[in-house]
């Protein structure tokens, strides 16, 4: 990579500098690069660590040691203990699923409570280049393929254009201690298998296949904005808003093209299938379907989306 | 995959179905399978084969057994002999580059002369993950990651969306003749190693790995229709045409969102660099910019494209 690593989190975290960030740390080398780099950067920050208590005595030294840095550096250090297994098993997860599950729950509580503007996350480019891997052959869009998003519900992934080797050189380099081996994604089988055979072989005979990929991902970015700024401009003419309730024009989504895409992207927001809202568009009026938290009835040629109230 | 071979193919070549065909055949399982679709669903076509004189008495017994099936199935058959390897060196090209190159060149002739309406050949689903794998770190766009596309310049896949084990189990049942191993992509060393270990590797634990990554292809074949159709409707309001001439405001070109996505896409049929192109918006009038074919000159607010003439 053409820049070094600290510059590139500079200019990541620029935008959101005055905030107050809440970091998830794990204790690997990912997430303590970070850390260090939200240190050394004078930024406001606190950490925040699950105990997944997946690894027996090493979960438990994971966080003795990020207890120990926060105490010397003066940072609030919020952990929590989960019962992952059981939890998993309730809930029919697999362990992967219901760790990311209870992660983000329990930061996004800290949103909630305004504790703080945003949740920092240390994902990296390999990181990036496994997700694409894995969901282009599981059947994505265009977000699948982006797949981890920067700056999506007060998540911000400064260190997702830098890659591995770049945070290890700058462990070394600065001489930081983390964890080996802490990751909870471990029983990730497929994953495993991307970073651990293809990725290393990919790379065998092309050092710098990270700083292309890098580019199509900036790419993909520059594609996604593109649709989602014309959707939104559509939205902006054809979205009739009164209150908390949306009125549409069937006969203006139906003339769109193509009209799945349109439909799709329209409507993902509210969590409404495509092809569902396509079928209420020959409905009778007084139709109606619903996602965990809109309606939307069709109304002679309308379709009208309601906030659907769970108190 | 659900549906079979031959229904996907007849689905795919039915828009077409009374163009006259040029099939690209090598001799392979891929092509042979194609032409013995085309053969049994009695469709106007003709053969094309290259000979690159790479691979000594093979290439010899290639082109025989293909003759043999044309004469008997009473099917117009072109060859042409290609020194490969002298032309690769001249040009300084690879040689899987230098082949692709001659190839597309004498097919491409056929179409100009107006002997057939399509060029046809037989990549498959594989050869679209391949593609895409190889594309993606390499560093690309959306355009990249579907690679090989379906029907442009009058060039049809209609095998684009069926595997390699379907053409293979087809080949088998209808007791198709093929030659062993008659690619000429065997020097193309990533694609081989994507082909041969890669893939197989992401495989060996999902079958459906294939099925899957139809439905990222489609997806993102939605998505490139959507790009299309957006930027020729804002061609269709603001590219004035007077004959081969056309001009556009500066002023329109600068207030799109997000800037550089769109003035490569609305430029990049003309083959200007959307760079140069956004430099020209300040330069002085008269200044202009080149491509292969056009040529965009700044005068005022307007920018003026005109073709070259390279009589």
């Amino acid at each position: 990579m053409k820049e070094n690593l600290e510059q590139i989190f500079i200019s990541e975290i620029n935008p959101y500098k005055d905030s107050k960030f809440l970091l998830a740390v794990s204790g690997g080398v990912d997430s303590m690069v970070l850390a260090n780099l939200f240190l050394s950067n004078k930024l406001d920050f606190s950490i925040a660590h699950c105990n997944f208590q997946l690894r027996g005595k090493e979960s438990e030294s994971d966080q003795k040691v990020l207890s120990d840095w926060c105490e010397i550096n003066n940072i609030e250090f919020f952990v929590k203990k989960f019962n992952t297994k059981d939890y998993c098993k309730e809930q029919k997860l697999t362990v992967q699923m219901g760790a990311r599950k209870l992660r983000y729950e329990w930061f996004g509580s800290f949103i909630e409570k305004g504790k703080v503007d945003f949740i920092v996350t240390a994902h990296h480019l390999d990181d990036q280049l496994e997700t694409f891997i894995i969901n282009s052959i599981r059947g994505t869009g265009i977000e699948g393929l982006l797949g981890i998003p920067n700056n999506v519900n007060n998540i911000i992934r400064p260190l997702l254009m830098t890659s591995k080797n770049q945070i290890i050189q700058y462990a070394e380099l600065n001489k930081i201690n983390y964890n080996e081996d802490s990751s909870n994604e471990k029983e990730d089988y497929l994953r495993n298998k991307i970073r651990h055979s293809v990725i290393p072989y990919l790379k065998s005979d092309d050092k710098n296949v990270l700083l292309k990929f890098r580019t199509t991902i900036k790419n993909l970015n520059k594609t996604s904005i593109f649709i989602e700024h014309v959707c939104a401009e559509w939205k902006e003419i054809n979205f009739f808003r009164e209150g908390d309730t949306i009125i549409t024009n069937i006969y203006e989504l139906e003339n769109l093209f193509p009209r799945d895409f349109y439909i799709h992207e329209l409507f993902k927001e509210f969590q409404f299938n495509y092809k569902e809202v396509i079928k209420l568009f020959d409905s009778d009026s007084g139709k109606y379907i619903s996602s965990p938290y809109y309606k939307m009835t069709k109304n002679k040629n309308t379709l009208i989306i309601t906030k659907i109230n769970n108190d």
